[in-house]
C-alpha cells in the first residue's frame, strides 16, 4: 500500500483527501499533520468520518512516506518545504498555487509539473513533484484547451464561472455567513482572478500565438460545492467540427466527457468528473464546463495525479457516487 | 381611491400586485379575476395574506375600474382584450410581453407605452395603456441606457444575468422541482432570450446608431427572487466619467441608485429598487445591475407606472422593507 | 414625529428597526449609536438601505429622545443603562433578555413591562419601559397562552421549534458558516433553551396552577428568517372548542390570526404576523405557530410596543409585504 | 458477477441503485426496466451518469436475473409480481411498502423478510424475498430498537423527524416547487405517517409488552437529502447505561455508529451510515438518529440486503464518500 501523508489536515481539501484515501484500494493514510489539532480524532473535524476511522491528527511528520499532499494556504507550501525535508523517494503533490506557474516550478532541487492530467499526462506519470491546478483554472482550461491545441483561439474569450461557498475555504468570513450567502449572488475580483495565470500559461503551452484577452468574471453562488463555467469566443468552424475537436481531445480522458445535452451543475457534484457541452450561436462557440471544485478541482485531481505517478489505473478510488440531489 | 382590477389573479405577479395594493394608500382592489379560482378566498392561494384580506377571486369583471392589471401568460393579453371591453377611462397595465415591441404597441384603438419609468417617464404620465417591461429587460436596460443616451455603446455588449426560480412562474416544471434546483446552477436560451427585443428597442431609442451585438447569457440560480446582471463593453472614458453619466441619468430616479460599492443580490430583494455599480477595468466598463424580478421587474414597476399615470407621488405604496437575509 | 434612538446599531435587530422606522409615518430615527461604526454610513452596514437614507452611525447619544431601543447583546443592557442616563420622558424598549423575568423587571427606578401585546396590552400602553420578548418565546407563548387562560394546560407540553440562521446573530460562527449550514439540520440546547423562563412566567401569569413540564427542542434550520413552532399537549375538549378559545383570545389581536389550513413558514416571513393552526389528534391538541424571528420575534414587536406606548394605531408602520417566495 | 434487474428505473431510488451497482465489485446491472423510457439512455434521466454508462432503459424483463429490485410506487409491487414471474433462484428486494407489515409478508409463494439488517440480519441472510424498510422507519427504528430489546420503552415516545424533498419523489408537486420549498418549513400527516406501522411492528418484535403511544411529527425541510430524527421518552437508567445499551446493540453493525457528540445532518448525507447520539435530560432520554433517506433509507439499504443475501461482505460497494458540504 502506498503510504500517504497529509499536511494541513483541517481544511476542506485535506478533508476530501482523507475521504478519498480511506476508500482507496492502493493507498492508505500514514499520517495527517495538523499542529492545531494534534491529538484530536480526525473525525472530530471531518465529522462525517465518524465510524470510518479512529485515526488522529498528529504533530509529527513521517519523512519516509511515499506520497505527501500539501493542503496549506497559498504561499505556505514553499515555507513548509524549506523547513521540512522528505526522503528522496517521496512524491509531493501540492494543492496550493505556490508552484503552478513556470517561474515557480523549480524550487530547491524539486521540479513541479503542472498536474492537469488532460494536458500533461505523460509528464505527470514521470514526475515526482506536482503542482495541482486551481479549481476555476481546471474548469476553464478544460473548456478552452481543445481549441488551443488546434490554434483556434483567435479572439477575446469571455468567461463566467460561479463557484460554491467551499471555494472560499473553512475560514469564517462575512460573505460565507449563512444569513448573507443564503439566496444571494455576487461576484469578486472581476477580470483579475489569480487563476488567470495558470489558464494563460496552459493556453500558451498549446497555442503559443494566442495574444487576445481573457475576460473572466468569477461569481459567488449560494451553493456549497461545484463550479459552473461558461466560455465563449469566435469560432468560424461548424458545430460538428467543434464536437470532433473536443471529442478527440478527451477520447482517452478518464473523467472528462462531452455531453450532447445542456448541463446543470449537480451532474458532477461530489464526483471527479468534468462535463463539457458545446453550443454554436452565429460565429460564437459557447463552451460549458462543470466540475466539483473540491474533487476534480482539488483533492480528486490530486488523487488522480497520485494514481498516474504510481502507475495505477487512473480511476482507482475515484469511482464516486454523485449526490446529484 | 383608485379602483383596481386584476386579471389572472393566481400567478406570482398578480400575488405581488395584491400584496402591494392592499397597503397602497391611494388605491384599492376592486376585483381579482381568476376563472379557475372564482369563489375561493384570495388567501387560499396567496397564503401570506391570511388575516389581511377576506376578498375572494371572482369570475366577473367590472369594466368600470380605474385601472386594470393584466397578469396573463405571454400571448394571452391580446386575446383577452379582444373578448373584453373596458370603460373609456380605464387605464390598462399589461405585464405580459404582448405589447412591448413597437410593432405590437397599437392594438385596436389602444396605444401601449413601454413602461420603463427611467426611460419614458413623461410618456407614461400621459399614457392610458402601458406595456410593463420584462424582468431581465428591466435590469439590463437600467445597466445600459445611460451609455446609450450618450452614444457610448460602441462595441459588443456582454451580459450575464442570473434569475431566481420565481422567474419561471407558478407552473410546476422539472427545472423548478426542488431536488433539481436546490444547490444547482444552469443556463437556458443562450444568446436568444426573448427580452433581447425590448432591450435592443430601448437602446435604439437613445442611440440609434448602435449596430453591435448584445451577447446575453441567462442563468437559473438556486434562489427564489431577484436578478443579478452584469454587463461589460468597451468604454474609453474614465471611471469618473462613467459615474457622472450614470449619476446624472438617475439623479431623479425614484428607485434606481448608483452604488460606490460592489453589490450583492439581497440588497434589493423584496424592494422596488434597482442598484447599479460601475467598475472600470482597462478599456472595459463593467456595469452591475440588481433588481427583484417580481417587484421592480414586474408588479412593483406596474404600481410605479400606475402612480405615474394617476399623477401620484412615484414612491407611493412602494416603500418596501427589504427582507435582506 | 416621535424621535427614536437606537443603541447597538450594527446587528440584525437594529437593522430591522432602522428599516421599519425609515417608513414609519409617526416616528423618525434621531440617532443610531454604534461605537464600532461611528461616522460610517448606516447603508455601509445595512446595505439594502442604500438610496433610502444617508444617515450615519454616531458615537454620541441624545438623552432627550422620545423612545430608545436597546439592541445590545444579552447582559449588556443593564450595564449600558448604568452608564447612560436618559430624560424622564424617554421610553425605553429593550430587545435583550435582561429585564424579561420578574426578578429582573425593576432596575434602578425603572419598571420593565413584558412586551407581548397579546398578553399585556394594557400594561404596555401605560408603560415607560418595555422588555421585548424573545423570538422563540413569542412564537411559543402565542401557541400556548389561550389554553393557559382557560386553565387547560393539564399535562406535559411538547414543543419543537426550528429557527433560521439570523436567530444566531451577526457574529460569524461555525454553525452559521454557509458550507456547514446549507442543506443541513441540527438542534441545540435540548430542553434547556433560555426562553423557557419567559414562557413559564407568562403561562403562570394566566394559569398559576400549571406544574407540568415543558419539553422544548430548538432546531437550527437551513433558512435565514423565521420560526416554525409546533406544540402539543393533552386536550380533552373538542377541536371546535379549541378554535373557539383561540379565536376568542386573538379576536382583537392586530397581528395574530388563526388559520383553518396547515401552515408553512413563508406565510409570515418578513411580516409582523403570527399565524396559528390547531389540529386535534385523539386526545392531543397540536398547535402550530409561525413568526418571523426578526420582526414579530424582535424588531417588529418592538415597533408594535412603541405604537402602543405612544397611543398610535397598533399596525402603524407594520403593514409589511411578505417576501413569500 | 451477480446479475441485477431494476424495475421502475426512472425514479430516485432506482437512480441511486444504478449509481451504487455501477461501482459494485460483485454485481452488475443486467437490465433497467422502464416502460416510459424504454430505448432511452439511462444517463438521459440520471444525468450524472453520463460518461459512466451507455446502458439504456428497456421494456423487456429478464426473468433469470439473480436479484431483482422493485422501485415502484407504493401499491404497485404486488400487481407487478402478479403479472410477471421470475426464476426460482431470483432474489427480490422490494423498496415499496407493499410487503413490510406481517399481514402482507406472504404473497403467492413468496415470504418477504423485513430488511432492516440491524434487526433481522440472520433472517435476511437466509431470505429470498426482502421488504426494504421505509426511510423515516429506518431512522426511527434505529433510534428505538436498542431500548425495545431491553424492554425499556415504558412511556409515550415523542418523535420529530424532518426529511428532504427527495423523500417526496420525482413527481412534481406544489410543496416541492422550488419557490415554495426554498427557505420554507412545514409538516404533514401529523401523528399519522404510514411508517408508524413498520415502527410499531419492529418494536413489538423486541418488546412485545409495549403499549404506549408513538407520537410522530414528520416535517418537510428545505434540503434535498437526509432525515434528521429525534426521539425522547422516559428512561430511568443513567446516561452511561444508555450508551452501553446502544453500543452493545450496534457493536457489529456495519453502518450504524453511536456518536459522543451532537449530530448534524450532513455527517451522513450521500452515505449509507446511520449516526446515533444519546442525551439524558432529567428522566428523559433523547435519541438523535440521522440517515440519508435515499441510501440508508432506501437504495443503500437495499444493496446492503443484497450483500447479506448473497453472503458478501456487508459493506461491499457501500463505502461512499460523504458530500458533507
Amino acid at each position: 500500500m502506498i503510504q500517504a501523508g497529509i499536511i494541513g489536515g483541517a481544511g476542506y481539501t485535506a478533508g476530501e483527501l482523507i475521504r478519498l484515501l480511506l476508500h482507496h484500494p492502493a493507498a492508505e493514510i500514514n499520517f495527517v499533520y495538523s499542529t492545531s489539532n494534534a491529538g484530536n480524532a480526525i473525525s472530530d473535524i471531518h465529522q462525517d468520518l465518524l465510524g470510518e476511522t479512529e485515526q488522529e491528527f498528529t504533530g509529527e511528520i513521517n519523512p519516509e512516506v511515499d506520497v505527501l499532499f500539501l493542503c496549506l494556504g497559498h504561499g505556505n507550501s514553499k515555507s513548509f518545504l524549506e523547513k521540512h525535508r522528505f526522503s528522496a523517494k517521496t512524491k509531493i503533490i501540492d494543492l496550493s498555487n505556490d508552484f503552478r506557474l513556470n517561474p515557480d516550478a523549480d524550487f530547491n532541487d524539486m521540479h513541479f509539473v503542472y498536474g492537469l492530467p488532460e494536458l500533461n499526462k505523460e509528464e505527470i506519470e514521470n514526475a515526482q513533484y506536482i503542482a495541482n491546478p486551481g479549481c476555476f483554472a481546471t474548469a476553464i482550461q478544460l473548456a478552452l484547451l481543445p481549441l488551443a491545441k488546434h490554434g483556434l483561439l483567435k479572439q477575446d474569450i469571455h468567461i463566467n464561472a460561479v463557484t460554491g461557498a467551499t471555494g472560499a475555504g473553512t475560514s469564517l468570513s462575512p460573505t460565507s455567513h449563512f444569513p448573507w450567502r443564503d439566496n444571494n449572488f455576487s461576484y469578486y475580483k472581476p477580470f483579475t482572478h489569480q487563476h488567470l495565470g495558470e489558464i494563460g500559461q496552459s493556453i500558451a503551452q498549446l497555442q503559443h500565438s494566442f495574444d487576445k484577452e481573457i475576460l473572466f468574471m468569477p461569481y459567488r453562488g449560494n451553493f456549497s460545492r461545484g463550479i459552473f463555467a461558461t466560455a465563449y469566443t469566435e469560432f468560424d468552424e461548424s458545430a460538428d467540427k467543434a464536437k470532433e475537436i473536443y471529442g478527440d481531445f478527451y477520447k482517452n480522458a478518464a473523467f472528462t466527457t462531452v455531453s450532447d445535452k445542456e448541463l446543470h451543475l449537480k451532474q458532477v457534484v461530489n464526483t471527479n468528473k468534468c462535463l463539457i457541452h458545446l453550443h454554436k450561436h452565429k460565429n460564437k462557440l459557447l463552451i460549458t464546463s462543470i466540475i466539483d471544485n473540491l474533487t476534480k478541482g482539488a483533492s480528486g485531481q490530486a488523487i488522480h495525479n497520485m494514481n498516474l505517478i504510481f502507475g495505477l489505473e487512473e480511476t482507482l478510488g475515484l469511482g464516486l457516487k454523485a449526490s446529484y440531489f
